[in-house]
């Protein structure tokens, strides 16, 4: 039998009207034929690091532990800020110098991240505009025929992060809560997650709680989407492991007038 | 020479912005890496049942009998909704039980339907809002595997099947047909079958015929596109096998402003 | 160690809400289970015949030099324009007779260009309205195991080419550019080539320039997309090889109003 094909994802701001997308995967099939390329998003927003660093955290544990992962949300490209390749028990990853791994960094999955200085594994001549097809699209390619993280670069340590929010108290009894991202349904994920909520009521007093989600109070978790009323707002406990708000067969986000980046109150006591 | 890869297609209202998609099939590919994934579409509107059963019934019969395809518009995710799995000489269907494999049972290309209640081939624990990646795609790629359909679980004869519109005589001569989906060009595909439409003129005593579409009366069948004069309608049989109005060059919805589940009015004389 | 497989590469207008693309892929893996599909585009505008030439001559080079790249943007469907099959040192074209590979024409990359006529290849009964599925997709299917271009029909000569829109020269150190396609980042692109910008220069006398872009002025060329002032437009040389308009990490077509088409004067003294 074959050995099995390494698979690279990527995730991408590129969109699918334009050739970008198409172009990588040329490089890549180019050096290496036998790898099994998956398409995580390419709808990311253009230069929304933290949505594509938030997407990549959803999916990337389902994937085989050598997976490959490439993700290119680059405002930067074309100035000094340095190519990333990082390695962990789950995967690997290639990305732009940005925070776009914060998630990984924070919840230490990496074990360890270099700088990808080896050029000859990249395209040339290099174009400035597009380093996802000169330079994360062939070393995914090589690495993917058997070339090791130690030859593409030294390790470094000064990386980008960026603060991932939590659930902040801002009163007794009171958790000021981020909407991470709104789903293509206009769910709501939240930063909370299903272990922290159960903790936080846990060591509540009456065991009692209420979202404050927009105009909409909600003090119970439903099991399923369909449990609710017309424009009813839901909280589920969702598949990414936080707690998300919906509406039954609707759009949470058009029922709420919330979006990404808006806060939630929760009141425990 | 290596066994052929078995097909699996994805057919889905998930979009291709979030995660949920490359997240099923590194699922499928964490499983069995062996297998072929295509994607049919993930741009069903959300949670527009008909819409999908529409498309599966366009797509199946394309792909080899032994494919795999699986349908996830499953507004009662996390309700008691049965996961279906189904055998048909074309090809096996993975669904919930809500109408989406509708068409197959009213075009008879249905063998058997099982309740999945095997969990042991489930992703565990299952979140309830994701049963395309924790029930959906595992089955899948467990069958891609090998795994019989008698292994999943029971036969069961009490399904939902919604009712497919079909064309109905409302007056002597004339026939009430359903506009069933809008494509990507604007271009109307209606209920109305080439068959059915060539009968209905055969038996007709001056074998002529006019539909009502809009504010236009069409009382031709084009050959091509390319017939029509700026913003005409024409109805053309389509590749889908039904009669569809099409503007050349330009969007027959947008020009009739109609749109799925609107009424064409056939009169054959 | 297994041959290589062979590509084929889709660039349509079908979007990806519909079956259209699905069923190509079916079709293609129905005759050769053992080919690589890699999608370049199907979200070109429905009928820009001109935006799918610039797609595909972005694309094709980057794919190994037997690929097959299939073009369907097909506004003649159904009529008597030809089915084409090109070949050329970097790949082989399926595509319509209207225009499509003008790029490869103007840049004499075609060997030679054959009708295909031999219908044996074909799905039957063909529909007249889907020729991507009952064409261009088998053709492409039979191409990859092993079927000739010289079986597909005979060479023409009378194929249809566009005329590509070149920088002209319209007053002394005047030079009308166009915008050939603005990408998913708002970017503009212009059909002037850093070789042809760099000799315009070379020649010049005081070695300065400056575009007229909408209302702004620009009179260096930038190496990143981040040298960039909020809304301040940018000059680089781009990833396909010509001078790019952009926004740092905003939208040049938006900050401008320009749009695919209009017109970009250089002057340069």
């Amino acid at each position: 039998m074959a050995a099995k094909k390494t698979i690279i994802t990527l995730t991408t701001d590129f969109g699918q009207k334009d050739h970008f997308v198409g172009v990588m995967k040329g490089v890549i099939l180019n050096i290496n034929p036998d790898v099994e390329i998956v398409d995580i998003s390419h709808e990311i927003f253009p230069h929304d690091v933290l949505q594509a660093a938030f997407t990549l955290r959803q999916a990337y544990s389902y994937f085989p532990a050598n997976t490959i992962h490439v993700v290119v949300v680059d405002p930067g490209v074309g100035t000094n800020r340095k190519p990333l390749a990082a390695s962990s028990e789950k995967g690997f990853f290639l990305a732009p110098d940005n925070g776009v791994l914060s998630y990984l960094f924070a919840e230490n999955v990496i074990n360890e991240v270099r700088e990808i200085t080896a050029d000859h594994y990249w395209l040339k001549p290099r174009s400035g505009t597009f380093d996802g097809r000169d330079i994360f699209a062939p070393v995914a390619a090589w690495m993917s025929k058997g070339v090791s993280l130690t030859s593409l670069g030294e390790i470094i340590s000064d990386y980008t992060a960026i603060d991932i929010p939590c659930p902040a108290l801002v009163q007794p009894g009171i958790w000021k809560c981020k909407i991470l991202a709104v789903d293509r349904f206009g769910n709501l994920i939240s930063n909370l997650t299903r272990e922290q909520f159960l903790s936080l009521l846990e060591s509540a007093e009456q065991k009692r709680f209420a979202f404050r989600v927009g105009e909409q109070t909600v003090s119970k978790i439903s099991q399923a989407y369909a449990e609710g009323q017309p424009n009813e707002v839901l909280a589920v406990f969702g598949s990414a492991g936080v707690v998300e708000f919906c509406v039954n067969q609707g759009n949470a986000a058009a029922v709420t007038s919330l979006q990404a980046g808006k806060d939630i109150l929760l009141k425990v006591i």
